[in-house]
C-alpha cells in the first residue's frame, strides 16, 4: 500500500511469540504473531536473535587497508574479509572493535569512528553490524585470532580493494558494507581535498 | 591460526547435517557437524538457508535516488530502504531486480549493472544479497508493492542520501550496502571526471 507524503507509516504489533529454537549464544529462532496496521493478523512470522558484531575498516598511514583472507562457512569458500567478530556479552561495540582488531591483526588504532550500525536481516532481525573506521594504526603485538579460523593478513591498497570488491573476492555482506563505507569516506575526503 | 603467505587457507568439511526447522520458503535451520583443517570436529555448527534477495540503487537522470520509507520488522522501526525483495523460485536476480523496481516504484530502467552479490551471514549463511545499479529510469506505472507493507516513495538527492546513511535513517544492512555501493560508483565517476 502506498502512503501519501502527508500520512505516517505505521508500525507492526507483536501479539505473541513462541520460541522455536534456543541455540544461545549463537541464535534463537522465534515464530511471532503480528498485527499489521490495517488490522490483518499474520501467524508464523519468523524472527531471529543473534549477537551483534563489529567490522573494522583499518586504514594505515600509507592508505592501505588491513584485509583478512579466511574460509567462512556461510559462503563456504575462502574470501577476503576485514577484522570482525561478535561482541562479548555486555561488551560495547567500540571495545569489541578494538579487541578484534588487536586479536586478529596485532594493531591498535588511535582514531576510531563509527560509520554506522545496521540490522543484518530487514525481515528476520538477527544482530546488528557495527561498522568502524580505524586510523593512526600501530603494530603492537603478534596476531592471536579466534582459534577456529586460519587467516592470512594482507595490506591492500585502495585501488586493489576496490577491485576485490568488484571481482567477487569479498563474499560476505558485512565485509562488503564496511569496505564500501570505508572507500566512501576516502573518496569524500579526496573530493573535498582533504587527502 | 595465522597462515603464512606461502601456504593456502584450507576449507572446512561438513561431515553431516541435521535439519532443525523447516520453515520453507522463508528459512531452514540446520545443525552441521564440521571438520576443521586441523582435524578438530565441531558439532552443532548452525547454518541457515534463506532465499536470495535483490536491492536496487535506482538513480534518476537528475541524480536522485528512489528511496522507500517503510516499517521493517527486523529492526522494528520505520526506516529508509531501497527497492528490494526476494527472488521468486527459479527467477534470476536481474529479473527480480527489474520486477521489484517496477512493483514497488512504477519505474523501469534501461541500464542495469550488478554491483556485487554477498552472503548475508558469514558464519550462518542465509541468502545472498544481489546489489544492482539501475539508470535511465522511466516512470511506467503506478506502484503496486507487496501487500504486507505500507511504503512511502521519496526521491532523494545524493547529499541527502549520504546524510541519511550517517544519521541512522537507514536501518538494514542490505540497504546500507547498496547505498554505499551506489554512492561509491557516483564518487568514482566524479573523481574520473565522468559526471
Amino acid at each position: 500500500m502506498i502512503v501519501t507524503k502527508d500520512s505516517e507509516i505505521r508500525v507492526w504489533e507483536t501479539l505473541r511469540r513462541r520460541q522455536l529454537i534456543d541455540a544461545t549464544p549463537w541464535l534463537r529462532l522465534w515464530s511471532e504473531t503480528v498485527r499489521l496496521p490495517d488490522g490483518r493478523v499474520i501467524g508464523d512470522y519468523y524472527t531471529l536473535e543473534q549477537p551483534d558484531f563489529v567490522v573494522v575498516f583499518a586504514l594505515t598511514d600509507e592508505n592501505e587497508v588491513i584485509g583478512i583472507w579466511h574460509y567462512k562457512h556461510g559462503p563456504r569458500r575462502v574470501n577476503l574479509g576485514l577484522p570482525a567478530g561478535y561482541l562479548e556479552p555486555s561488551e560495547d561495540s567500540l571495545a569489541a572493535a578494538q579487541r578484534e582488531l588487536l586479536e586478529e591483526t596485532g594493531y591498535q588504532a588511535d582514531s576510531w569512528q563509527l560509520l554506522g550500525r545496521f540490522t543484518v536481516d530487514g525481515n528476520r532481525g538477527g544482530g546488528q553490524a557495527h561498522i568502524y573506521l580505524a586510523r593512526q594504526l600501530r603494530a603492537m603485538a603478534e596476531p592471536n585470532p579466534d582459534d577456529l579460523e586460519e587467516i592470512k593478513l594482507d595490506l591492500i591498497t585502495l585501488t586493489e580493494l576496490q577491485q576485490h570488491l568488484e571481482n567477487g573476492s569479498v563474499a560476505t555482506l558485512g565485509a562488503a558494507t564496511a569496505i564500501a563505507f570505508g572507500l566512501n569516506v576516502v573518496a569524500q575526503s579526496t573530493l573535498e581535498g582533504k587527502l
